[in-house]
């Protein structure tokens, strides 16, 4: 129990690193009879691939999905489903000299502190292209709780400060930063430029949606709906903060604004997050996560190695300018592989 | 597995109704040969009593723990040990008005959503006396990273939008807000009757500490150790959002400011709040909680009954008027129980 | 994770030692609105008292179980039960001369060895009366499973080497050892009292049948059926062999004896025991477990003191003589929570 | 959680099937810095490959085990490691006959009853070759405890009625049926020459045996050696039964006789088979399975078509006559894995 899965019912493995053979995901307790092809897990792997907003990875990763076993002629059937991306394009050369130093900001130092022993190659198992794994596996989560009519997306609401001021869904996928505001998308564009031109990274907020979700999903106490999805959604390397509905706004209301009153037909507002006592109650469910900026920068910057000798570094290379916008097809694979999770246990509870 | 337990190694489960016969919670994989006393339990548990700071529950728990098993003559044994809380004082009658009426910001629609029936019984398990059970393991928890040389605090930053401007630690103790800053208690205390005079109810912003965590603590890539954080807290009734270090501020930040620096001594700041790639690195751990306003109001609200029909409530008695500072020691127990987790997890793959 | 806790969605948590305060189990991940007495629970446990069939214990426990929890107004609520038993006339004076000394057969040795430490009263958390808790969480695991008109059985098929040799289930409640042959029964009787009278102790063969397993509970490759009931039962404390359908006569037969024959009304006979490819096939289920003699004997033994120094030592009091026929209620217990954990894994994959 | 991960802290998941892609194995939980090759693995699976002893299968598997991550030259990193074996030579078009129809003491009918769905080819899931995955995670289990000077060896006591009458284990790897004894492994030819022309199949028994495995493993009440060494050893196709040391013979034994004494320099005698309530006692470990035969017989069989329509099969091609020896290191693969797993568990807890 290495800490590689995730979730009770649709369970996940994950496993590989940035410079290995390849990267995967087993998924154990899907249910049988699902309609899954490679092209819908492929289409998800796209989403994330580089080149996209404030990307600039050169690294021609196709992300070429396999599925090796579980799905027999188009439907899943109930054994585990094992799903492989070859890594290509893959030269390790550039990274000899992170052998032995510690980048700040990177888990070089808390990964040599915990194991003795490391793959400095990309970053090794810490790399961000673990996330691979997981969109994959999110794909087919999507298709377990597509069935249940469940949607999930993931908008950028902040990119370098810069604050959408409105949720306008259809542009989401008209610009390079999944903005639902292409007002502040344009901002954002300036803003990632200035900083590109500094050799400087971003953070930002990423915003979750959940809609159609019935009443009922979360175990509380412990594997309350919303701690399941802070703990999904804070173990993407770059998030640094989640809340849920009104978050941390909530900490500065009275409970007169806070409370959620219902009337006849439901709910009549949603501070609460489409979440109350650990259990959806039928509303959206909204999220956001604090995304910190990428540690990769190009200006140069103290550390040591693993003497804990002083060196002054300065990676080179092209990398993402910030997380956002890849990071957000990872948020909606993780919060619909909670959901699948939840919805599977709700079903073995009632029925 | 109805998510009533926590943990993998140092595991927990626990029970209980808020006006049921008990509460209780059985730690099972804790180590042998810790001294444990039940007074030491006992003092955790008079921490989270009623009557504090912004609390004025009549109700008089003298919440007495008692042992029930796994420790002999003092000290553990390796078995489980299973500890026990009788309700007493416990009048159910004001409650039988709830029993049909879904009141708002609590958990009574929800849990009816999902059971199909609940003990409406001063919220039954939805209440926040649930979390007796949890402060009563933490002390157990409390020992083992003890030993180890942690230390877990908690304290509040901010309490119905006044925040506190510095922490100094010797002040914690001293105001009944459990805040680091005396100016800010006074506030605080103002802000407090202002808001009881109104009938309604306060929330706000606990920050969690720990001292003397070694660095490489915690399991990537989905138990690192900030998600599982994450989750313990936001598995607390109140809380609705969970950051780490600079959180939702790092968002704002370029990577030249947020990546922390490594010197000869170590990191020379620390914004990353102590965890790295989800592996704690050896400085502090930096957590803060949003905490909602108590939904309990004595103001009128709309909702509806069991059978959707509108109706107008009023919720008489006294209640606190905050989830802090009682939530404090609430939190210090989770994140000590993480703690422990981790630190047996990594003593599993060291040795 | 100290080893308490069995199953995965019927999941239970037993503590308490034989001389400490209580004994109890907590089950989480039971269904709500299931009809749940203290007498129906009370019912079980009456069965595996002492003072029955090759029992002769005199203490006199009336293993009075309470409710704390889980279930209100006569049904669950699919929060966790919480069921405990006070130990009642505890006499622990007579145990103070096993402190230091390892008693053959019993777990003094292995105890100390692993934990370091060890409450020697009465065997501790060892003890056989450990299955008080086990019997008391099988109760409502029945009550689950008759709702799906599932029924487990243990009876006695062979004791001190007399082997029953015909099952008739009106006979078990009629004899002293629920042996289905009264004839059998009667040489039981005989052979208990030589035996007894020896000061020496008896082993046997239990068979469990479930009738009414529905087909397709199990979860291949590793949760398959009758693995889970093979730890269930081999958990045990006597148990030292378990078998199923034909078991290890099947070894000695061909593939062509062996397989049951399938004809359009269903199998045709059962050597499979009613599980093929760790997935029940609707057949009876049928087990038997191999039930090793008390290790406390009358009789002088060698064995060390904790300096590994020879002693000569002399079991006093009285015992029971077998662990049959009082294992035979802990044996349906662990079969029916087996059966309730996956008939619940199989509502959570099919609906 | 579908039931394909087994372990706590050593943790494996497989996948696959006998006609599909690939299959393999991902262990998360495998501590650092141990030294594995790829042909370490490749030797264990080599043993289990066709064509030994009882095998005949014609199928040309080479069986070459690729490692995808988890080891950085030459050392386990701490970070999962992934196993995977391509499937060649595989012509699934003999299998088409049985795509509706269920053979006699196969898993297929159980198959489509739990799922729904099945992959028919070479019993998909169900086939013997899903132990592939087994053995590959075993040999990184095997180099864990041999750190620890822990060894495992599976030998057949017992084939189609032919007992071995001495154990020399010198003989073990001389024969075709890794049989301990020369003389019965003589006979065994015979009797396997004799039902092979018959067209029928045979079944045997195999014990384990575990050198060096020092006292303390094991987590009572439910994890006790014993019961996670049942559980992993009737998780694999043809087992039938389990026990240990002494086993049903117990059954028939006084306590005086059963109970092993202690002497200043251990245990005199081993009828426990080196487990004590649960837990390792430092003495060898002895564990006997009983294997049923081969359910892939040339002889005529009556069965049913999805419809219940009555058939009679015939099964042609060539197939393995008894699963002995081929079970051999299936066996012994998984004994590794539980002993790997409880010896961590016991360095968490006591260091």
């Amino acid at each position: 129990m290495g800490g590689n899965s995730f979730g009770t019912l649709f369970r996940i493995t994950t496993w590989g690193e940035s410079h290995g053979e390849a990267l995967g995901v087993v998924i154990d307790g899907c249910p049988p009879m699902i309609d899954v092809s490679v092209e819908e897990i492929q289409k998800e792997l796209d989403r994330r691939r580089p080149g996209q907003g404030t990307g600039s990875s050169p690294r021609k990763e196709r992300d070429r999905v396999e599925i090796l076993s579980g799905i027999f002629e188009g439907k899943t059937t109930g054994t585990p489903i094992s799903l492989l991306i070859r890594n290509e394009d893959v030269d390790s050369s550039s990274y000899e000299e992170w052998r032995d130093i510690f980048r700040p900001g990177h888990a070089d130092f808390t990964y040599q502190a915990k194991y003795g022993i490391r793959d400095h190659r990309g970053g090794g198992r810490a790399s961000a292209r673990e996330t691979v794994a997981r969109v994959a596996a999110g794909a087919v989560a999507k298709k377990i709780i597509g069935q249940e009519r469940m949607e999930v997306m993931a908008y950028t609401v902040e990119l370098g400060g810069i604050r959408a001021k409105r949720v306008d869904w259809k542009e989401i996928d008209r610009n390079d930063f999944r903005c639902p505001d292409p007002d502040a998308a344009k901002e954002m564009e300036k803003r990632v430029e200035e900083v590109r031109s500094q050799g400087d990274s971003l953070g930002g907020i990423v915003e979750i949606l959940v809609r159609g979700c019935p009443p009922g999903l979360g175990e509380p106490v412990f594997d309350k709906l919303e701690a399941d999805l802070a703990k999904a959604l804070m173990s993407i390397g770059a998030v640094r903060g989640v809340e849920i509905g009104a978050g941390f706004v909530a900490a500065r209301m009275c409970g007169s604004q806070c409370n959620d009153p219902l009337g006849p037909a439901g709910f009549e507002k949603n501070d609460a997050g489409g979440i109350l006592g650990g259990i959806s109650n039928g509303m959206d469910i909204v999220l956001r996560v604090a995304v910190k900026p990428i540690p990769s920068i190009h200006l140069e910057q103290r550390t040591v190695d693993r003497t804990m000798r002083p060196v002054s570094i300065r990676i080179r290379g092209r990398h993402d300018l910030s997380a956002i916008p890849r990071i957000n097809p990872v948020c909606e694979a993780m919060v619909a592989m909670v959901l699948a999770d939840h919805w599977l246990r709700q079903r073995a509870l009632r029925g």
